[in-house]
């Protein structure tokens, strides 16, 4: 039986919320959205999402493989980079829409920019924001961990205006 | 000038990623994913939505404000619950389409559900996963915070099937 049968049908709240049961709730694009940490830090590395032959695959590697909206493809991270995310906890939140990976990183970085995180950069707030400018974010990390175009080589950015 | 109308139009990848324009991107619904963790523990205790509206309110006040998608209207987070998030720092990822908050939370409770957070149930996987059985999830928060009903009352429950 693949693993993808095992995902339950969702039938009450209570269930749902408050058991065992296993129903990931996919929305209309058959996706459900996931948060990466690194699992000594806690930082949150990226954000990205499943289809549900991808959350397959991730339960039965235990590795990360997420589905790229960018690329329209299941993305088995680290293939192209050998940053591979090796999984060492699953969470799945209250209503089931959403999942968490706490993950090591092989090379310690998970951001196609070349940043340990996607979250380099920090936005201004409260009494710290300025009305009257711009508002800057700011470089919360200063260094690369690798060269993009080293690792990438000319792969199209995966980044869309 | 409004918060809102500092928002700045996204012109190149390099503008997004790599300078200090602050440039968010809202998807065809005009949303941007927000993953919010404890600022002392890094646990991922939500993940949520803004719209424009509720990030320019969440940058001015400092206090976490989403978009509820299940009741479509800004959700100033403890209004009714008291579990205010204050926020410490924002981050934004590198292509600017997702925001990570950490937060401290009065009350220390996230969950609708009465749990700290929002993923108090784990996946089993790898060479835990039992193909021949159900999968079934494992509670890693064992006590509730506290009581759904005494706080929420009769509000609907926002859980979607």
């Amino acid at each position: 039986m693949s693993i993808e049968a095992k995902f339950e049908k969702r039938l009450s709240i209570l269930q749902v919320e408050e058991s065992q049961s296993f129903a990931p709730k996919f929305d209309d694009n058959g996706l459900i959205p996931v948060v990466t940490t690194d699992y000594k830090s806690g930082e949150v590395l990226m954000q990205g999402y499943l289809n549900s032959e991808s959350f397959a695959m991730t339960l039965e590697l235990g590795e990360a493989v997420y589905y790229s909206r960018s690329r329209k493809q299941i993305w088995h991270k680290g293939k192209t980079s050998g940053l591979v995310q090796t999984i060492r906890e699953i969470r799945i939140d209250d209503d089931q829409d959403c999942v968490w990976l706490k993950v090591d990183v092989d090379g310690g970085a998970s951001c196609h920019v070349g940043y340990r995180s996607c979250f380099y950069r920090s936005i201004p707030f409260g009494r710290n924001l300025d009305k009257s400018k711009r508002i800057e974010l700011k470089f919360e990390e200063k260094e690369k961990v690798f060269d993009p175009k080293k690792v990438y080589g000319d792969s199209p950015n995966p980044t869309k205006l």
